[in-house]
């Protein structure tokens, strides 16, 4: 679901990687500096940088070439890990059956559209009334494009789109404004005030212990560009704040402007403009074209619609000596191997016969909290009154973002994202009923856009991901260094686990597709060498 | 055409608005600050800019209640601008024939696919061979949301999507590099040190007779995210470089570096960076689907394809005492009214009775060169090898950018724009061969994409605009302040002019439209008051 600080915090977490190639190259980078470093990717076709995938898929010659046969495996949980394990197992002649607890599937993958139903636990069933064509994303909603997610929408045939991540036009609203201001002016600000702060420094001599004198000169030089500055080095706003009035035939009219670096500084428009820097966040970003759940579908047709059975509540886990069983709410299922691909804190929960030390580490994950609102309009006022299309409006609100649609442009109707808040505030929201949801939401949305935001709604839908039914969290973290990550990444006898939790790409679809390839490749590998 | 210099250059001319609700709002922002001025603007409606278009479109009711009669309008040139002209013109009814020199319309909105031919003067005439569904705009290609194309591409119903300006995983490519580099790493380098050099002189001291202590503390607190420096201040690389092999079950795998402030700032990438600040480069920005030219299609459909007439070329325009006459080759057009809509430096060819000063001003805008170079793939090798989705490599090489396609994702075929060059680089391309251009412009991207850039080519298209028949320039501008841009705002008798070159958004299709909408509306006014 793109949680920016998890992933970036994910991200961090160090190197793991041992293939040869990399090996060679951190060497060279050490011995030779960046310069032999690129040098040695570019004659590798890696420069600069890999962007590779390591991943094999099983197929069925594997088989042939080996003499051994494929095997029966059950996995538990139709989300986006489970059905991309069916799938590539799938492809290699593995008999796959799925089991998943809801009367639907794809799990956290949740696209909702007119007519559907979104119960909650210990809550009212909401009904989506949307109108022909529009959706709302509640769960994931973008692609980064180095993301492992392209790459089976390429393969699958999902069409995909630009998702707007990040657009110029669109607002920032702290508490301490007046009025909400464009992205692109606290922007042109912020870099302004930047920019003279830095080249004053520089030109009074206060950097020369640091800088060459040639240094100097191309910082100033960047310096300019940067902030927009003038001569003298000063910032007094600048054309790329906007205007009050556009150019066209007639020149544009400028915006009042700009407050003082006092001022600019006080308004806290830092997080915003800072928001797309990280390699999960930064654009162009995608989504599928018509709701993220066409991955979900194009999984499940092409692991066969009739290997999956949906209401089936798993409660228990046996390891056998020559297989696996699995107790759940429709029977028993045999097979030979199992990969458990539901959240670790229900998982947790599950009888077994796995070990103390896998429950523990079950019990290290930590589910989170995160809300969304999708608020339907019958007039694309954000496009027609305010010229945004796409994008997020950030706030320091309990809304914390309001998303426009990136896509349907100019037409009748459209989608905004009324809250995608984590934490204590999706607590809070989660909390409330959802009319209470929306009234509050609305009212945090009319201090932006006013009295239309509330009175042109159409209809709206929450989802709380704690409270949905058989997922109770948006996604799972290991808060410590525990060895639970570690001890998971290995099957417990012929248990496997897989979910976006056992990777580096925490609330993301491609942390759960990444885990899912490395459970299939470490169960095929099994499988081939087994007598 | 999107020239940003350009574009910068003209929204920085200052105001010439007048409007009593614009005056209003400067009067309020000069006496109360941004504050007043804002709560104002939200009272009227327009916090917190308007973005509004003072546009009344000429309607049918216009003529019945002032009792007047709608005319003839003769308009020379079915480019955007002439096509804008007689689509709001003939909403209200008025009679307009359109004169093109050439044998098609759109003028220098050009899209190209397989099987169209592209003359050039004193040249061979090029045929593009692509492939289904490839296709290359080879005039204008980019639209920024808040221009007035946007909201001709609503009202004619031409779909719209988004074009990526600005892509983190595109490259920059200095000849000063061993190796492109990624912008997103370009970025994190340059935003780390510039945090590091201005929040250790912060720290020291250095600005404390320019900043408060709250300043200060926000000030850093503001650099630690936009340089993602460490406790100390330092910056010594971070995640937002992107990485050797990105995160997925195992961790990432850094990238070497990052290099010394020394060699980041004179590695040039300073520019590419800083692109995308200005107001009409700004993400996101559009185009229609499946090709620039669907505007020019529907403009023509909705002006009557009956009223253009192709291939004929203008030689002379003569007021008379109760209307215009203009003679072209296929013969002589009177009407009541003219508006010539072609290029200054043609205009001022063609023999008329408009006056000396008329003639002296059309004199002063001076065309640009500007050329393009659409490459055709049989692979889409950015994405599959690169995973550059859209967006362009921006270099400080004779082709200066690269584009990469902006639709067609995870197709078969695409078309990267080879070279987008203007000035003295898009004259020395025009000057050679088509041959000797796309063998320029491929050892150039060899240098950035390899051998592949050259061996998967499968076919190539080069446009030289100052060497298109009847254009003779990508745009023109006016290279000093000589009343010639004022005088033909107004008409020269019963003749208005109108094009980009005539608006504050020179090389845009939004100045043309915005010139037109000038033009139309003097000339309705003069209708309607005319006994």
């Amino acid at each position: 679901m793109g949680d920016e600080s998890a992933g970036e915090r994910t991200a961090r977490a160090g190197s793991a990687g041992g293939m040869t190639r990399r090996a060679l190259l951190v060497g060279l980078g050490a011995a030779g500096g960046a310069g032999a470093m690129f040098a040695a990717m570019g004659a590798l076709g890696l420069a600069p940088d890999s962007q590779e995938r390591s991943f094999t898929p099983p197929r069925r010659s594997d088989f042939a070439l080996s003499g051994r046969a494929s095997a029966e495996v059950v996995v538990l949980g139709a989300g986006v890990a489970g059905l991309t394990c069916a799938y590539e197992l799938g492809k290699a002649g593995y008999e796959c059956t799925v089991l998943e607890a809801a009367d639907r599937i794809g799990g956290r993958n949740l696209t909702l559209r007119g007519g559907d139903r979104l119960p909650e636990l210990g809550g009212r069933t909401q009904v989506a009334e949307f109108g022909e064509g529009v959706y709302f994303n509640a769960g994931p909603a973008r692609i980064a494009s180095w993301m492992v997610t392209m790459d089976y929408c390429r393969e699958l045939g999902v069409p995909v789109e630009i998702f707007v991540n990040n657009n110029a036009s669109a607002y920032i609203y702290t508490q301490g404004m007046a009025a909400p201001v464009r992205a692109r002016t606290a922007r042109a600000d912020m870099y302004g005030y930047i920019a003279e702060l830095l080249a004053k420094a520089t030109d009074a001599g206060a950097l020369d212990r640091t800088l060459t004198g040639d240094d100097r000169e191309r910082l100033l030089e960047f310096l300019r560009h940067f902030g927009d500055i003038g001569r003298d080095l000063s910032y007094r706003g600048s054309d790329r704040r906007g205007f009050a009035v556009y150019p066209g035939a007639a020149a544009g009219t400028p915006l009042p402007g700009p407050s003082s670096l006092g001022e600019v500084l006080a308004a806290g428009t830092g997080r915003a403009i800072t928001l797309d820097f990280g390699v999960d966040q930064a654009m162009p970003m995608f989504q599928p074209v018509g709701g993220m759940d066409a991955i979900v579908t194009a999984l499940a047709r092409a692991v066969g619609e009739d290997r999956i059975r949906t209401g089936a509540r798993v409660t228990e886990i046996r390891n056998l000596p020559d297989g696996v069983e699995v107790v759940h709410s429709g029977g028993v299922t045999r097979a030979d191997y199992c990969i458990a691909a539901l959240p670790p804190h229900l998982l947790a929960g599950l009888r077994h016969n796995l070990g103390a030390q896998v429950t523990a580490a079950l019990r290290e994950p930590v589910a989170d909290a995160a809300g969304k609102m999708g608020l339907e309009y019958g007039r694309r006022w954000w496009e027609i009154d305010d010229r945004i299309y796409g994008g997020i409006t950030e706030t320091d609100l309990d809304i914390t973002h309001i998303w426009y649609p990136s896509h349907g442009y100019h037409g009748e109707r459209g989608l905004v994202v009324g809250y995608y808040n984590i934490g204590a505030e999706a607590e809070a929201y989660g909390g409330l009923t959802h009319d209470e949801r929306r009234d509050r939401a609305l009212a945090r949305g009319e201090r932006i856009h006013g009295e239309k935001y509330r009175t042109e709604l159409r209809s709206s839908v929450s989802v709380a991901w704690s409270r949905q039914p058989h997922i109770e969290g948006a996604w799972a973290r290991f808060p410590f260094h525990g060895g639970g990550f570690a001890l998971l990444q290995s099957p417990a006898g012929r248990v496997y686990f897989a979910g976006d939790w056992l990777s580096h790409l925490i609330a993301w679809q491609a942390g759960a597709m990444e885990s899912a390839r490395n459970a299939v490749t470490g169960l095929h590998r099994r499988v081939l060498a087994t007598e």
